[in-house]
């Protein structure tokens, strides 16, 4: 056993605070990894206030981590002390099923286990994230992170990247592709930034005016503004797939009704129910509606490889692992451009109970 | 010009009558066809009724249409007269736009020329549909009736079978791909029958237990009651490909819920809102909620094609002309099993005004 210091919460709304863990002895086909940066996803502020009811404290959040290799089981071939990684939001999964023989182990029919609040598949012990020190995961569940990618820009393309990516590499984007991205956020802006590398066309629909050069700066060619009734009929049937990563509830129908012949929205952040979608917009050029979920190891490994070769870099704002409550506070009102990375280098030295 | 006699309305909700109208004079590329059998579709009935408020009286229903060739405008290459022939849901479109160029008439941009209740491109006259002993068709909107399909069953799959037949090309369906269809009435007996003859595993979902000897005599290899919630459950992801022909509105998300990976639910008969979708569910498994509609000349030709060589035929109601009206009323009571098919032969010797 090793102990590691970690911020976690106790209770739901507590605050994060750092305590001391202990874990597990390197099993076989472990990997050890010293934690250099952490991303910030909107689903560590769920996890820890308890907004889906299952969480066990205490949590531990935090699954966009990016690190050094510190040891590795003795059956591990792929990693050796000093190596560059990556850990995303699942660290097993069954292996048998489809999916995982698949490479899409998100989709594991019994479940993959997640970085954070699931169950270790050998002990049952609740899993813990990468708001730490350390970590130690399997190694199949490692990625590599190359030379060419600076650590705190990989952090969120752990999930907030490969979120938007799977869907887009699923769905065909490339050149030429008509792409609008609905939501400037964290997912939002790496939409944008992806499939501008990709050599798409890319619009990207808001409510807000003040959004507009934002958008452009990170590489949007045009800006569509969805209050705007006149320009939003001048689009109807202007795009073959469009990114929606509103959050939350909301209405699909003003953008299914741009979309072209077969074209796709996909929806990747509301996890709740959405207005009533209207049959005859889906049945008229065989529009189609769908979701996505994260991505599996192949695919989150190609991402990271495609955005060091093109230096497809997220936009960060780092902190330090003390600030992670105000972090949480600004996230929460929108107030971040577009993604936190902590730095974990200042949770050295730091006093622990 | 050429007399014909046809069945109309003449107002919302008034009775079917036969009339005398004049046909056009043979253009160029025209084909002029004496009708030998048209299918009853649910869409004639509303669009009779006005209950899309855009119906210009009188109006003559019908677009699932077959007969014999009787003369041909001097530029037709591919038809002569005697030749078996047949007519669906469209009669023109621009030949320009991608989606024609694609052949996929129905999703022309501009609209393709609908075979009733439609706008003329040449003369602005409101065309006129199936319930005739003749009409006067665009070669390139004429399809070819193989000798081996019976004229009366070739009939339905002018609209309830390239309905159903459309998506499951688009999607795949083939050997083993495992098919429910939800809705058993014209266009759900068509998707059974012909996921059967693709090589599927065809379940039908139903809420009453009284249609499961119908499913299974249709070929259905099992009857899923979407009433039994133990079973539903022991169903989840269970399915690749879902028909939803239910014509109503009504929740997709017990059905959505079946779905394996990339599984998807097509609607093909609700032009009406849908219940909220649960976005969570698209995103688990990246299922995809898509619609359909009709489908193009290639495709339909293709269809007809494979019912005749694998003898895949409509479950058939005749009826005469005389007795259209009771026919609707009997429709609308879901009181058919499953497409009424009009013989055009009992509207010879009529008496019109």
């Amino acid at each position: 056993m090793t102990t590691f210091t970690a911020f976690c919460a106790c209770e739901a709304h507590g605050q994060l605070m750092p305590k001391l863990f202990e874990r597990r002895a390197l099993r076989a086909d472990d990997v050890a990894i010293e934690i250099a940066y952490c991303g910030v996803c909107h689903s560590d502020v769920h996890q820890v206030h308890n907004d889906w009811k299952n969480t066990v404290y205490p949590c531990v959040p935090g699954h966009e981590i990016v690190g050094h290799v510190t040891a590795v089981g003795p059956e591990v071939t792929k990693y050796k002390a000093g190596d560059r990684v990556a850990v995303g939001c699942f660290v097993d999964s069954c292996g048998q099923c489809e999916s995982c023989q698949l490479g899409q182990e998100q989709h594991c029919t019994g479940g993959a286990t997640p970085t954070y609040n699931g169950k270790d598949r050998v002990t049952g012990e609740t899993t813990l994230g990468g708001y730490a020190d350390k970590i130690v995961v399997r190694e199949k569940f490692v990625l590599r992170v190359p030379d060419a990618l600076d650590f705190q820009y990989a952090s969120p393309l752990l999930c907030a990247g490969i979120t938007v990516w799977t869907p887009m590499r699923e769905h065909g984007v490339g050149k030429g592709t008509r792409v609008a991205v609905v939501g400037l956020g964290g997912l939002g802006h790496m939409g944008v930034k992806l499939a501008v590398a990709l050599g798409a066309q890319v619009t990207v629909i808001t409510t807000s005016p003040s959004k507009a050069e934002d958008a452009l700066a990170l590489g949007a060619h045009k800006v569509l503004l969805s209050t705007d009734q006149k320009a939003m009929m001048a689009s109807l049937n202007a795009f073959d797939f469009i990114l929606d990563t509103i959050p939350k509830r909301h209405d699909v129908n003003p953008y299914l009704m741009l979309l072209g012949r077969n074209g796709v929205l996909c929806v990747v952040g509301a996890i709740d129910l959405l207005d009533p979608v209207h049959g005859a917009l889906l049945i008229r050029n065989n529009r189609r509606l769908t979701g996505s979920l994260i991505g599996g190891l192949p695919a989150t490994q190609d991402l990271l490889d495609f955005c060091a070769e093109h230096q497809v870099l997220p936009q960060c704002e780092l902190v330090d692992i003390g600030d992670i409550n105000n972090a949480y506070t600004r996230l929460q009102a929108n107030d971040v451009k577009y993604r936190f990375v902590i730095d974990m280098a200042s949770m050295k030295g730091m006093q622990v109970q």
